[in-house]
Parts: C-alpha cells; sequence; structure tokens
C-alpha cells in the first residue's frame, strides 16, 4: 500500500478561516468538502476530492454553537475513514464541553470525557488541541494528543503590551482553578502573583470575593484559559482596581464572547484584553480586544506531526 | 445488590410531552432532571433525584434541532451512567439521521450508523425507536433493539378515515424506497398498490416522474415513513390526482413538517395528513393533520421490557 | 518498518478462478496459500510464503456452503494477522447472510451484522464487496468497506442483448424488496418500470401476485441482486407472459442456482439470464445463462486501493 | 427490571438428545427453537417461545460438521442477544478446532483462539466446556469459563471396568501432549504411567515410536482427550501388546470416531473404549464403546451457575 | 439466574486493617482470601470461599510499594471475575499514581489513566475513591466511580484542634496546584486563604517561594491531597512561620510519610498533621500526627452501593 | 505521513545489557529513556529523544522483581504511544507470570492472560518472546506475536557439552508438564526419553516419584523452560544419579536462581547448566552454569520485523 504522501487540510463550518490560514502557512490550497445543512437541520458531508490513503486534518473549534459544531466534526471524521483516509486527526483549537471534565456535584455527567469518547468511536487517530481547560482531558483520550500552550504566542505580546518592566507586573488568578495557570504566566513574565478568593463569614450563606495578593501601583494581567460572558475577568478587575492596581490586562486563550461579555468588558476596567484566534474574532471592540493568530503554531504542528518531527519544540517561550 | 424494582422515565427537551404520557401511562411520575444551557451553548444536565439502580428510560425524539436534541440524549446517557443506573434505555420515537444510512455516493458518512455509535458509546443498555427509515439500522446497534411500528396504531384509523371500503383503496408508494412499506399497509388494508417512478429518455438528462398503476376512481393512500418538506407526498398527490383519484390521503409516521411543509400540504389535493406524535405535532392546519398518540405502545412496551415480558406481541394490526 | 510495497491476492476454496483472474488483470502471481480439511472437518490453513508487511487480498465469496466458506475465510484471515501482514482486505464478492439483515420478525438474529462483527474481530482492516442485498450492511462495518455495482459490468451487456430500444424496454421488479434497484437499472437504461405486487382481499389470507405497470408487447428485463432458487424470477416471468411481454430477460448480479432453480430457469419464460461471475458458474445451461466476468473491475478496484487512488471512478456506467 | 427466575435450555442441531437429558436432569422443558437450513444452506434460526429476561443455556457441542455447528452457535447467540435474553451461556461440551490452540509452524492461525472471539463477540455472557484440549484455551477468554472435568464419571467406571487392581493397573499416554493428563489419571486411580516416545536415529529422518516404562503383565489405559481416526490409540496399543500388556483400555473424553476411526478400533487390541456423550455416540460397535453420560454433570453445573452456588465441588472424584 | 445477595469485602496485603474495619462497620465478617508470593516474588491468589453471584468489593490502597499492591489489586479482580462474581468495586481510598495526570511535559506517559485502564480491562465494574489528586481522574474511567471527600471526616476535627475561632483561621495553599481544595476548606471552615506563589526574578534562573495573602497572628492549616517527604508542607510552615502565624496545622487526605518525611515533620513548625487512614498509619510521632478513620464513611459508601440508595448525601459537612 | 525509517530499541531496568547487545548486533546506539523513581516507589518514564513515528522496540524481560519491570514496560508503552510513536513492540525475553497461563484449580486468575490484556491495553502493536512456559499464551494475544526458541542458540552448545553421541544420549522432562519440549529436544539431538512421574500407592496420600524410562549409563539432559527454585531439576537429578545415569546436564531456557536454587545446583549431580541470558545472569557458580547469549537471534528478529522479511527462518537449528 502506497503511504501518505500529502497532508490535506479540512475545514467545518466553526472557523474556515483559520483553516485556510493554517494551509497557507503549510503551502498547500485548503481541502474542498462539503458541510450543509439540510432543511430539517440535519448536517450533510461530502468530501469534493478524494482523501483515501491521505494524512487528513479536520480543523474545527467546537466553539458556540458547540453542539452543531461538534456533530460536523464527527460526521466528518466519519466521512474520511469510511472514505480511507491513511489517518484523520481532529484539530480543536477549542475544545468545547472541556468545563465539564469532572463530577463536581453528584448526578452530572462529565461530557469532557464524553466528547473525547464519541471522537475516538468516529474514528478520529490522533488529537491536536490548544490550551485544554485541565491538562488532565489529554488523558481522557487513548489516542495521542499534541496539545499545544498558547504562551509561547502570547507572552511575546503580554511583554510588549505592559512594557516589560517585570518588577511592576502582577499575574492575578480570577478564581482557584486558574491559579496554577496563572502562575506559569507569572513564571515566563517573571511576574508577581495574587489571586482572587471567597470568603464566607461564619452563619453566612454568602460568599464575598477578596484579593490574596499586592497590586497597589502595579500593571496587573488577569490570566484565563478562556471567557464568554466576561463575568469573571470584569469582577476580578473590579477588585484590582479598588485595591489600587495601576494598569489591567486581561490574556485568555479563547474568547468567544456573547453581546453581554462585550458589554461587560466595554465598561469594565480592563485595557484591553489580549486573546488568540481559537475562536472566530470578528469584532475587536475598537481596539479594546487583541488578537494573535495560532495559525502559524498549529499549522507548523501539523507539517511536524505530519514529517515525524519533534512538537515539543514548539512549547517553548524564549526569555 | 439490589435488583431495580422500578422504572424511571425522563425526558430530555425535545418532547416532554409524550414523555409524560408514557409516564402517565404507566402510572408514574415522569422523572425530575435539569437539561438546561450555559450562556455559550453548552448543554447541562443533572437528575434531580439519584437514579442508583433504577431503570431509566430516556424519552428523546431526535428531531429538529437534531444535532442539539441528540446531545442532550448522549449526555444524559452520560449522567446516567456515571450515576450508576441499573440500566439505560434510549428511547427514540424519532430517530434523527436515519436517511443517511448507506453510502450512496462516494465520500460521504453513515452518519446512522455514527449515531448509533454515539448511543452505544455513550453508555445505553438497549434502544427503543419506531419505523426507522430503514430496517437494517437495527443491525447498526449490538445492544438490543426493541423497534415498533406504527402501524398498528395508524391502520384502524386508516380505515376509519377511508371508510374501509378495501376494493377501492390503493396505497402508493411515492418513491421506489418506500415500495416495500407501501406493500405492508397495503397487506393490513387489503388494498391495491401503485408506486411513483421515474424515467429518463433516451439523450436527456431529465428524469420526469409518472404513475405506475391504476388509481382512477380509487381512494388513495400515500404512504412513507417520514415528511419534513412535505415535497414528495406534494408531487405524488398532484400525478394521483391527475390520473383521476377520488380521494386522496397521506399517512406518514414521522411528521417534521417546516414552515415550506405545511404550505405544500395546505395546497396540495391531499385531503388529510394522518400521523403520530413521535414528533411534537403543535398544530393541525384547521384539521388537515391527524395525529394520533403513540403514548399507550411506547409505555406498554416500556412496562413489558420492564417486566421481562414480549414486546412482539405489541407488533401485530387487528384485522 | 518498511512500507509493504507488494500486494498479495490470496483464494480460499470457494472461487480459486476468480481470485486468479485477478491476479492476472493485475500482473502478479496468486499467492500461496494451503487451506485444507482434518478427516473430521476442521479446516486448515497455512500460507505457503511469508505475509509479513504484505498488503493482503482474500478472495472467498461466502457463497454454498456459507458456512464453510465463512469459517475458511475468517481463520485465513486469523493466520493472515499473526502473521504480521500489514494490511488485510477481504474480498467478499457475494456476501453471505445478507438477506438476514434486518428483525423483521420477533426472535430472529441479525446474521449479516453478525457476519460483519464475525470478519471485523477476525482482524480485516477493510472489505471490497459487489451488489450487497441492502446497502446499509455497509453501515455494519465500522471499517472501510468498498461497495461496487455490478451495473457498470452488466448495463453494456444488457443493452446489447436486448437490441439497445430504450422506448420498448421495462425494467421489472419482481418484489417490493428489489423495487429500488430495478429503478437504478430503469434510469441507466432509459427505461420503463412495473413491479409485481401482492394483495389479499378482504376476509383472505391469501395474497396474491399481480403486475403494477404496463409491459404488454414491451421487452422486460427482470432486475434483482440474486437469485438462488429462481423462484422469484420464474413467478414474475409469468406473469410478464400472461399480460402480454414480447421478451423476457432476467439480470441477477449473484447467481447461485440449485437443481431445482436449473430446472425452474429451464421452464420459464425467460429468454436468457444475465449474471455475474461473484460466484462460480460452471454451466450456461445451453446459454439460457450468460455470465459477465467481474474479475476486471475487482482488479482494478484492489489496484486503485492498495496505490490510494479513487474507487469511485469505477461506479459509473458509460452511457 | 425483572431478575430472570428461569433458566431455559436451547438446542442446537448437532447434540439436542444431550440438551434434552440436560433439562430433564434439571426438571424443566426443553426450549422450543427452531434451526433450519434455507435452499443455498444459509441457517435460519427462531426462537419459539419469548427469551426475554431468560437465563439462557445454549448447548452445542461444535463436533463435525464443525463449521456448520458453530455457526449454528454463533447465530443462537446473536438471535438471544437482540431478544434480550438476560445472560446467555455458551455450552460446549466438544469445544471444536481446540487442537488448533497456538502458532507450533509459521503462518498458520490460532483457530481456537479465533472461535473463543467469535462466540465473545457473538454475545455470549459465559461458556462451560468440559476437557478443553488444553487448559490454557480458559485464557481464550475473558468472560467465565465453568470448565468441567469428565474425570469424576470417567474414573468410577475405569475402575470397575479394570477390576480396580491398581497395582497392576499403568496410564499410557499415547505421545508426549498427552502425558499430563496421563499423569492425572494416573494421580486418581493410584495406577503407574509409562508414554509412547518418538526417537530418530542420527542421520536419519523417520522417527520411531517406542514405549517409555513398564508395562509386562500390567492391565494398560490408553489415555486422551479425543479421538477421530483411533490412529494414535490403535499404535500406542500395537506397541503395548508388543511389550507384553496384559489388557488394553483406552479412555477420551471426546469421541468422534468417523468410519475409518471405527475399523481401527475394532481391529486393535483395545477391549474397549471409555468414553463420553459430550458427542452423540450412535453406535457401540458391538459394546466395543462403552459411553457415560454426562448429562447429570452438565445440568448440574447449570441448575449451580443459575443458583449463584459454587461448581467446583462438582470436580471432585470420590475416592 | 439469583441476585446477589450478600456484600464481600476482601482485603489484598496493603491495607488488611482499613478492609477489616469496613465489614465491622457493615456487619459482616471479612472475606477470605489468600494473597501470597511465590519465591521469585510473583503474586499468588486465591480465593478461600465461592465468589460467585457475590457483590465483591476489593479494598486496595495502592500505597507503596505501588507496583506490588496494584498488581495484586489487578490479580485479585481477575480472579474474581473468572469465578463469576456478580459485581466487582475496586476500592482505592488512596489511588497511587495520580499525581501522574496529565502530559505536562514532552514525552512521559499519563500513568493515572493507564492505571485507569489496567483495572477496567483487569475486570472492575466499578470504583470507589478518596479525593482523588485531580477530580478529572473520574472521567479516566467509563465505569461509575464513587469518588468520596475525607472533608466530611477531617473538618469536624479540624474544627476541634483549631479552636474553631474562624475569623483567626486562614488555610494557606502550599502551590498553586492545592489552590482550589485549599478555597473549598477555606468556605467550609469560613476561613481566610492565602497561597505560596514562586517568583523568578529577570534574568534569574531560580525561583524563590513567598506567601501571598496575610497570616500575622493567624492560626493557619496548610491543606494538601497528599504527602510523602513533608517537603511541600515544611517548606510553606517555615515560610508562615516567618510571615508571624501564631500557629500552623497541616491537615492532608492521604499520608504517606517516609523516614525524610517523618524527620522533615518533626523538625517543622507544624504543630500537628491532621490525616485519614487512606494509607497505614502506624505511628503518631508521639501525637504529632493524627490520624482520623475512614472505615464508617467507606463502609456507609458500600453498603448504601450495594443497597441502591443515595452515596452522595455522604458528601456534605454538617455546619 | 513519513514512514517510520528508524528502528529504536529501549532497556527498561529489568536488563539493559541485553538490550545494549541487541541494538550493537543492529549497529544502532542503545535508545534514550529515563526510567527511575519517586521517593515513594512510583516509576517515572521520560523519553530522552523523541520516538515519534518511530519503530520502537522495548526490550524487558518481566523477572524478579515482576511486578516492578512489568510495570515499568507498561509505563513505558503508554509513554510511547502518547509521544506517537509508529509501532511499539514489546520485547520479552522471559515472560513472568507465564506458569499462571490455567485456572487448575478454583478461584484462581489466569495471570498470564491478565498480563496479555494490560501489555495489549497499554498500547503494545505487537509482541516478541522467548520459549512461553505454554505456546498457548500466543492465543491470549490478539496482535501478532513472534514466538522464538532457544533451541536454534542451546542445541549447539548441548552437542558439544555432551560429546555428541547420540546413542547415549537421553532427554529427561523432570515432570509431565515438560514432556513435549523434553521430546522436542530429543528429536532435534536424535536422543532417548525419559519422564519423572508420580505415583500414590493405594490409600495413601503421598505421592513417590519416579523415573519412566531407562538412563543406566547414559549421559542426560534434564530439560525445562525455566527455573527458580532448582528443586524440580535437583530432584530428577538425585532420580538420574539413582538410576545409573553417566553424566547429567540440565538445559533451560530462562534462570532465575535465587539463593536456595544455587545452593541445591552446587550441592546436585548436575554438571553443568546450560541457559540463555533472557534474564540477567551475575553469576556463573565457577563454570557450573553456562549461559549463551539470545542478542544475536533477538536482534536478528526485530531487523528482520522492522524490514519485513521472513522470522520463522530463525526457528530452524541445523542438523
Amino acid at each position: 500500500m502506497e503511504t501518505a504522501t500529502h497532508i490535506c487540510v479540512y475545514a467545518g463550518t466553526s472557523h474556515p478561516q483559520l483553516a485556510s490560514d493554517i494551509a497557507d502557512f503549510i503551502g498547500i490550497p485548503l481541502g474542498k468538502v462539503n458541510v450543509t445543512r439540510f432543511p430539517d437541520g440535519e448536517i450533510h458531508v461530502k468530501f469534493g476530492e478524494h482523501v483515501r490513503s491521505a494524512d487528513v486534518f479536520i480543523v474545527q473549534p467546537t466553539c458556540t454553537p458547540t453542539n452543531e459544531t461538534l456533530m460536523e466534526l464527527l460526521i466528518m471524521i466519519d466521512a474520511a475513514k469510511r472514505s480511507s483516509a491513511a489517518r484523520i486527526t481532529a484539530v480543536l483549537p477549542f475544545y468545547g464541553y472541556a468545563r465539564q471534565d469532572r463530577k463536581d456535584q453528584p448526578r452530572v455527567p462529565i461530557t469532557a470525557k464524553l466528547v473525547a469518547n464519541l471522537i475516538t468511536v468516529a474514528g478520529a487517530d490522533r488529537i491536536i488541541s490548544v490550551d485544554l481547560h485541565s491538562q488532565q482531558i489529554q488523558g481522557f483520550f487513548d489516542i495521542p494528543v499534541d496539545h499545544l500552550y498558547a504562551r509561547p504566542v502570547l507572552v511575546p505580546v503580554l511583554r510588549e503590551v505592559t512594557g516589560g518592566k517585570n518588577e511592576d507586573l502582577v499575574i492575578v488568578a480570577p478564581d482557584s482553578g486558574s491559579a496554577k495557570m496563572g502562575m506559569q504566566y507569572g513564571d515566563l513574565l517573571h511576574a508577581g502573583f495574587a489571586v482572587v478568593a471567597k470568603r464566607r463569614l461564619s452563619g453566612d450563606s454568602v460568599a464575598c470575593s477578596h484579593l490574596v495578593g499586592e497590586v497597589e501601583g502595579k500593571t496587573c494581567i488577569i490570566t484565563d484559559d478562556m471567557t464568554s460572558t466576561c463575568g469573571t475577568l470584569a469582577a476580578a478587575a473590579e477588585i484590582l482596581k479598588a485595591r489600587g492596581a495601576k494598569k489591567i490586562y486581561a490574556a485568555v486563550t479563547h474568547c468567544m464572547l456573547n453581546e453581554q461579555g462585550k458589554a461587560r468588558l466595554l465598561s469594565s476596567p480592563i485595557e484591553q484584553l489580549i486573546t488568540t484566534n481559537t475562536i472566530p474574532q470578528k469584532d475587536d471592540l475598537g481596539g479594546r480586544i487583541k488578537v494573535v493568530s495560532m495559525a502559524p503554531l498549529l499549522g507548523e504542528a501539523i507539517q511536524r506531526i505530519h514529517d515525524g518531527k519533534s512538537v515539543s519544540t514548539l512549547f517553548y517561550v524564549r526569555d
């Protein structure tokens, strides 16, 4: 049997621009596939060229509308499998349902694991994703996962935006769940650290947020993996402002702002939200959002996976 | 370990009324489950009571919006599994994507099989469905499928509606795919048969529909498993009218009429469309649609499955 | 690891001639394998050459004696797998048990799905088959299926045999199950259509066959996927004759006539039965059977699968 | 869901008498199932009663014609699974293909493992078998195997037949593969041991059989798990006779004598072949074969498995 | 088949005392099983009573020597499965390898997922564990996991030990990974929060730990899921002492102190380490370690799982 | 995707010398991998070079301490899989737990099968092993097993050591389980055969060993697959000596002598124990143990597997 000698990059409907940028980076045309809807809303997929023995990469962040984009991905995988692709890699720059990654209350699902099982049973051979909500999601798969970080792309921009004086810089985790990621940013930027905690007084059923750490006169970057309503970010920013922060930025990998989120961002003390295009970014809100492209990193990873070269060299941030 | 002694019937958001009617038929309250959306559209499921060791039936026709209702079903199954339900039965009165049950052109998926795999990997132990687009879909599963027919419910109504004079009655298959089902209706109703065929003339790339069989002066029932745009039914009805049919009815198990479909039905020569509530039927279009409830049949099946009694006795149509 | 650079074609005992013709078409010698029986009837398989890293195709229609030929296939797959073949393709020009593809009555198996599971668990990586009894059987597999049609091979012969005057030609489906295939032939041959239906009169438990459609003075071709007893074909032919058909042919992909079948064909009004060699055809019954070879189509498909080229181009019938 | 409260015992066509004897022992009627052949030899199975929630035991030694009896078993399992049996136990008193349990030469299958995989994928929940050719075959399954021994049934008969004077008794293994079983019989019967070995002289390509151990004036029992051509047994008996054995018996669990085997037995110095009915025994060759029934042991095992009681108490031979 | 009516609790060699306490709580004798070593170190397991149809719980924290205790667990599961236990629950009060739950550097395994796969393939039907290093490990399984928390057991003791004056109490997370758990303790104890962070100065490759938050004059509890060398706890305690903390406690669920760890604890400013017996605790170091038993919580959970009752009621901490 | 063009050989900690010798034979450097222990004994694995698309062979006899060496192997496989190795072959020159390959008593595991399942679920694509305790263990795997024999390596040495006079040579099986292997050695060496049997006298519960066959004045080689305590070998040697054997040798493939075993060997009448280095051999006991290297055979096999050439040519012993 012939060895697959060509990469094919296909896009579902969730982010064709990113797929196209990736294909451009690699230097190939974007693959032809027709993803449409029947009148009743059922998805119809047909590849527009034969994929037999090809090394297929399907680029599809499973962002809003998540259930639609996820089903598109699954159906495209099924079609590629039944059309005898040599290898199928699902590229999910954003992994929907990632926050439902544990049973933190009784009688709930672990939807992030369900999604991993769905992708696997559909026929994917491997996964590429970026800044998963928790790193443990890699272990939800038994197929190889190439987990990329947005940091190599975001950190240089953050240095530039904040002026790069590290002694003045404080990374702020807006809640306990983002403390770990915050400290990793802190390490790369040689910055201080603060975290927003909650405290419930005795006999009181309401918990109040307060800042643990010092930010007075400092430049702060609130870091998180994602935002949709901007609620956590805006609340943290208000606290920082009240505690005397000089300038406040936010950095998130995945930005899926809805209308409420946009309004909150605009009325918040956040100077600028720095993010990536793992999810389509249509509006920079008059410069309040700065978007950095992940296409070169994803393209380089795809090329290296195809060539059998190390991907981990893409993880490093230059000092 | 205790044997599960109680049936629990749960509804996703696609057809709570049917689930409720089924629970009423069985004589139990509808189970408590909370199926909601996060602001970004991700589904959140939480059972409102413990399901440990219960015999869980989740009633969810995967009708429009199919991808949403299907994902709800999968997530509910995952939640029930992780909450230690003794057995989980997915009840899909309508099985979305059923028409994509074969690769009739190159480079397309077999989405109906993908869906079967998704339901199985999510953790369902068994399936109940009604009038699958093709019976072979039962074989897409390796878990038991109880496949019910709408005929025991529809045939008595069809007899009544058409006046029951068999010698005057012709069942019409509106295309080749529905010929088999049409003959089965014909057998039950002791009726004649006709089929709409297509013919392409030599050198011509357009195929014309024409009727094979005699309908002049007859009462006709066009039978199919489902309709959404009413296109096939209306076209067949026009041909029947042109060929001198006396009265024209249609009978479909699954009716998912969109706006176009409703308009077509209203302007067609179809006297009445007889259907069931496998999909929610909100509007009878001034009596042009007659809806028969499947709740008693589904409820009886669930009760019998729970009790370990024969379900096949529900298949028979009384003469 | 070395890429498999060579195709190997092996034959079980069910149709060595076809396998040999396929190997000839490809231009390679037929692979060496010893398939014998122990005195107690157990099958013994030993490959006569090493298959490590080879691209193995095992040609074995699972025709009568089906259980023997199927077990041979499974054991050959197991032997090839344990001998480290790079890829194993089961080539079933005829797929035994295909008619048991659904549960149309209670308490029966879906043997066609069981067979798919058996082939998969034995270790096949892919399947090639021809004119499956129902196209949905493709979905019984989660490994890729290359489903070929006999039409590109049969249609030119049918044109020639019937004189090619389309206005005189009617395709006849001998029962409801073959209506769909009949219309597809009709489309390719620009022919008219008729179907044999059954009707039960009120209060009568016996159903009578009758023809729906017009055939008087026409040349008819009865089409079906297979025949073994010739019962359905002969009964349809008698009806056609009674209704004034001028000439009657039959075309089936898979012809497995037993003695009764041969006798029926000879005494039927069928001028000639046109078929293929998916099953060994030893006797042309004095010209009453015309056999067209599938070896070129199967050989071309195998070569293209090995080379990673499109197979769907083989589907088309030249006008 | 209801707990299965009833045992159902079904028979394929390979040994209905044994199944019937087992059902009698348990005190239930033999279950109703229809196992027939279509004209082309395909098997058709239909249960004649509902098996939903039943504890189903399918009794089917996969003896000659092995491929037919095995496929029957697989299809019956599929039918029972799809008919919602609560548990399916495949009872194979004789396990066909058991001798193909290892790859002792290159490019051969391990058919005994393939068979285990086939039975498992068809849907069996557990296995009962008797004196597997090698005990390791139990490990071919990941479902529970209740492996019974014929010794508790055969040893008392052997004591009786041979007169029970242990000092005179020698157990003879007719080849190296049966040495282990031979010593186990020896232990139970307090007997001596001998084995037939082969020796090839230098430069000679032919190996000669010779006896290792002393048998002069002794009563010998040649023990093996099975015989079909009686070749090994008869050869060993000739050697024993030549070496002065007083009386020669043979004891095998599974006796599948073909015509050649019967002739060999009759002309051999073996006084009597003691065996069981794991395989149908139609002819006692004028008393030269003595058959002991396994029905009580199998029936007791099935009853105990159903009742959740220990089965291992059935393993012991009373001194 | 009979329903399993009895619970059986078995212990491997890692913590027989805990298993015995659990059995006592339930009111049954500890099950008989023999877990020994062959001279070459291979494990030998034999159940001392029949487990057919039993509801088997195997209590085995996979603590040091982890590879030995894990293999014991796997082999016990295999033995129970092959002996036809009705259900097998692996009870891992401590889950070894839990910290290797993600690929945080290239070319490393995700051993916690591997362990989940090993336990599942061995035949476990469900899992009980306590305070998994990350909650996402639940999603490593597709079988149900009952994940218990030590908090209902530890919080009342912490209240008592610290005098219960919440305004004086600060929970300290000793690193970013434990921030989330720390805040959960803080919420239950109505306490303040601080976290030990690291900061690297520009151009410096060494990161210094420093405390984020205020602890002067406060009673501090350092919380973590486990400790083995006491390194993280002792380092945090030194920082707290330097920052003026009044009293310093530590609370960890899993305490696996080696000799170095014991020495560190004794020489640290930690007044007392409060922990549980998920791992055997042989030495209280003169009162410096306070051990609270998990046996009642685990016993109650096992009883409820067997009875089909809710387990989540065991999660709550009384105010 | 690129085809893997390079072999990588890695060693766990159980036998780095053998892995190094194999790499030398192939002519490549031994691959870099770090296998260490955390303070609590958990294993940590990190590959020191990228293995993406490599053809990885992990050499790890699972000898004492078996549970440690087995877990190392499983974790290395997991790491290689998640690092996208193209193919992973587990090379187990000695397969621990091989003797637990059947359920010869109730309520015990089949640990050799469990181990096969563990290796498979961890992600191995194929297995290489040497002289498995029973050949049936090959069938415990559904992935390909290349099973090598030590005989091609040992037989020439045995000829040399014993002086090669075949008429004087007797192969002795020290128990019934090794009778088959003994006869195979006998065949290759053109030698006679004897076996140690046990006999229990009537009414006696103790069985006595005695020799079946003649050895007086002969040179004997006791053959077995492995020894750890030397108990079976030494006991057989004493019997041989008492029966007048001239010279006594022993040949085992796997030699895992503990202190007791070494003492027994030294005080036994065995002139020399001939064995291989499938397990590390550190001490030749003053020449009483002769070790033959398996590295060339294993290296050749690995090279041939990588190159897609026949491995079975390595099975043959030159006459």
